[in-house]
């Protein structure tokens, strides 16, 4: 069975195994207060080239969404695609935890509608019974594995300062939109048009991890005890902080992004060779394809996946490839789709 | 140096770590859909001996706490000791982030006073204008070590069942309360007389990882999503599984809570045998015990600890025990002691 | 100028300021406890002919969305129209307050759709990472003076039960739904298959004041100090329940409603009759007009009204009218009309 | 029967009505927009001299605590008197609805201690895992009667600025409080001196209504959406503005109060001749006085009044004036205690 279900079926990469291994008789301070959290946070603001942003490290995506964006004034509203992960696949965390409204905007392949994003701005800003933007919230990798670009992200940043919003980007595939062939952003781009950000561990090879950066001064205030109050202070700190060290020390995160998206383009190069339809086509670790409904048993008793939008006589499925999947998992499903071609 | 800081300065017990090294190079379904995380459910309702009761395992205390407290109902009160680990050390976690108000219930060694608890719940309820209780939260062992008997959960339980209160039992440290000399409850009695309780993997050899147990049906529903929402849903949720499996397939979780204290108590007789004074004189694995504020710098120079109360001429410090403390550890600490009698 | 803005332009109807001034040297008790707010409870209890209901009086129309929902277990999400007032009109009341997720559920002229309900909440129920449903939201009227019909209130009762939901009914302006032509529901009926409901008043000829209705026995805990922490418990309750007691003590709620229709409706035929196209036609209260854009100027000149939904070329206007507009109003209106067809 | 149970039996002040009734015929626009708004924001900013100020009306006491204290940073903790309002009698409002911890301040008849205050803040702040100081809450009369002086105000601006709080002002008796024999201060001392403040309607002659005034610029933004999401919007916004306009137009604010405090005096001047003993004694409209238990029967019979505190032998109960109590009612009252001395 080829797994191409998702990206954290894995425990974690080697070489981070290895650094808990290691280190395992080590007593250390809780609370991130240890001495490889102190060194995971430096190699990270020498990444983004900010020696002055705070950096903490919490356990999950959703969780790390819901604290980011906790930090927003409680007044205001998320503006997200309508496709984004926290409008559609976190059981309404934002609105019960942090309790901010979400406005939906309409996406195209998962990318925000910066016109739609324009118009729904200022329609709430001109009628106060309508909820009040104050935060854009972005993925990169989108929920369809496209990228945004540096155009795009000043673009955001344009937006933003007109109409006086903060700007997020959820990064729990940022190893993967980083190093995808067409990307033309960096961490010191992105940490530099985002107020706030994280940077996707779990997603990319760490057993647990995110790491949020805040760049604005005016979200850094308050910032632990929010943590803390979401639930999402590790008593053992050290998980977080060393498992980022390993990733970080020799860029050991962009080899696992890549080797991913490697992976990915062969599969697409493959499956458009056999005449496959991709959906919302992109050069990073996930693969959207339409196949017949009828073909869904077959595919399913040979390759581990996810359906994403079941259509009348099709089907799109998600295969999703991580720095576990081999060239032979590749050259596999390839052939397993040649028998439904 | 000594490390008496705390019972969360290891990384995690050798036998843990062994499982998480052999499984690392499975591919496992995410979520907590994994086999070990089923393997560990069956090992603790076996444990509990009720089949009906729904088990999920969360990442760390606080979160613990207020997922469970989020799911009592909403317009409820929860009563805690003024010494409860929610009412001082949580940030404020509960008010913000499940939202009930708090009743800070007076406490004899970390321990709830029951007429107290009956005076004011009696009081809320008289009163509209006041907040409305609807659970109790005790932590066993207390934030003082001292721990609960059976004639006391049941006494407990008489007052939740006549005002019509859920009762929450948190259980960082209940590896220790179980094993203590003193103790007469089991975790199948602790099931029995409380709504929901937890059982604490993170200050008992896990990495990371406490397990919340609901028996009573009122509480069961939309947990999950509750456990989304609050950010605390973990992606790779094997190893927490992994962990807890480990932890009672072999009784591990008795082993490790039964070293700390003997060696706790170990201690205890040595302080006291030097005429130390102790507080909240209790058999599990933390020591309060008062010394002169002259004396700190010294102490501070040969052992690491916590300060806990400050008075006057004297500080009431912790002394905390572990599995990775040693018999030298203690014979080091008393002789240690011996040079500021 | 005609005023057709909205239906509370007015102050009060005189029958209401009669009770206030006449009582106003009454001293009375507070926070509802006064004889008024009695009368008024046993009127609407009798009303809806059911002595086991529980009756609160709140203020504002968006404010008894927030305690009613709040009263919703805190896991659900509210299943709504994606035009319901809570879903656009509301500032993110629910999300912000009640913290409650919204589900948006597709409408036809302001109805919910019931094919599109089922499928949401199956959709969410299969996928424990989508929110949790718990609740459905409806107004009578609708956004779009359209009315639910008992045959509709069955069907949503049977999606409610098959599904576990509970079912909450927004009746901001039931005075003229149940005054319609058209419509076969009473308040009893309202009682009968709803879980909780609320009477509106603001639009209803009173200065301020709605009335909860709870049937379902689940939801009568905590009401009360749910109340008082949305800050919603009035100290001089007696405005509430005076005020009330007045609206049913001679179906001045019934005559007040009926008015406005009978208005609205001779306006619509009036409308019709020169060609005009009305959108969601209804026979409440308020009326949904195309117009050209190039008429606007002129007609805002002479009539004060809102503009609903702006097309290319068309505008859809709303007019709305209440028992302080008279039979000259509806007919200079038309004759106003008559001048831009 | 004396009615000295409260300043919120009465309906209104007879001027108040008498604008009510003269403007019922008026169609005006709703939520807020209304002239009478206008003209009512206008008088408070040129009373508290600050055209800069923000002024929004709103319903009560608890849903203007609940407001006001929404504007503070999500993440900061409110720090209160032990007595304070929303620390007793809200029913854990801030704690649910503004989702904000609370902090106990000791306090001398109702009014704060400031050395335990900057205690509490220090200590707070020195430890992560406490909760995040971020306001101080007030109220101007305390709960006891108690009034703030100048130096007082200064002295808590001083702390606030140290610390960095935002500094809140509950002026539910504001009125009384500043026409006080022993006051110093003013609306525009208040004003410049608080983050933001409000002035009590409710129990002094409004039938609704309070003004919530905000001055830090820091404050102001999403407030009116703040409003809207705690359902404290009123569609019919004249009722406020225009009873505010009767409030300040000729003073009749500070008419109201005096009239109050003068009878409370006269009533504290004769019980204390009598022997009585006063707790916390004040010069404004709220008399506290110990009486012995065996006589609170008779005492009941002929006078409404609260119960404060119960001891063994005596208890302390409250008695209310307000500008509907008489002289009559003042030297009857007397007579009635001179019975039980």
């Amino acid at each position: 069975m080829i797994n191409f279900k998702n990206d954290y079926s894995d425990g974690m990469h080697p070489k981070i195994l290895d650094l808990i291994v290691k280190t395992n008789n080590e007593l250390l301070t809780g609370y991130g207060t240890d001495k490889y959290t102190s060194l995971a946070k430096e190699l990270i603001k020498k990444e983004i080239n900010d020696e002055n942003a705070d950096v903490y490290f919490l356990v999950g995506g959703t969780q790390t969404n819901v604290v980011g964006l906790s930090l927003i004034p409680s007044y205001g509203a998320i503006l997200t695609c309508d496709t984004g992960h926290i409008a559609t696949h976190e059981a309404g965390a934002i609105e019960r935890t942090s309790a901010h409204p979400l406005i939906h905007i309409k996406s195209i392949d998962g990318k925000m509608d910066f016109y739609d994003l324009e118009v729904k701005v200022k329609m709430h800003k001109e009628d106060q019974h309508m909820s009040y933007p104050k935060a854009i919230y972005i993925s990169n990798t989108t929920e369809y594995g496209t990228i945004y670009t540096l155009k795009d992200l000043k673009k955001l940043r344009e937006i933003a300062d007109k109409y006086n919003l903060y700007l997020f980007l959820d990064g729990a595939r940022l190893g993967s939109a980083l190093t995808a062939k067409s990307n033309d952003l960096t961490l010191e781009l992105i940490n530099q048009y985002t107020d706030l950000f994280y940077i996707g561990g779990t997603k990319n090879g760490l057993p647990i991890g995110e790491a949020l950066i805040i760049s604005n001064p005016n979200l850094k205030e308050g910032v632990l005890q929010t943590i803390k109050q979401r639930g999402a202070l590790l008593a053992k700190g050290r998980f977080l902080g060393l498992t980022f060290y390993g990733l970080f020390k020799d860029k050991l995160f962009y080899e696992i992004g890549q080797k991913a998206n490697d992976l990915a383009n062969e599969l697409k190069v493959g499956l458009q060779k056999l005449g496959f339809k991709l959906y919302a086509n992109n050069d990073t670790n996930q693969t959207f394809v339409y196949v017949k409904n009828k073909d869904l048993e077959y595919l399913s008793s040979k390759i581990l996946f996810e359906s994403f939008v079941t259509l009348k006589e099709e089907t799109i499925i998600r295969l999703v490839t991580s720095y576990v999947s081999t060239k032979e998992d590749v050259e596999n499903a390839i052939m397993i789709f040649k028998n439904i071609k």
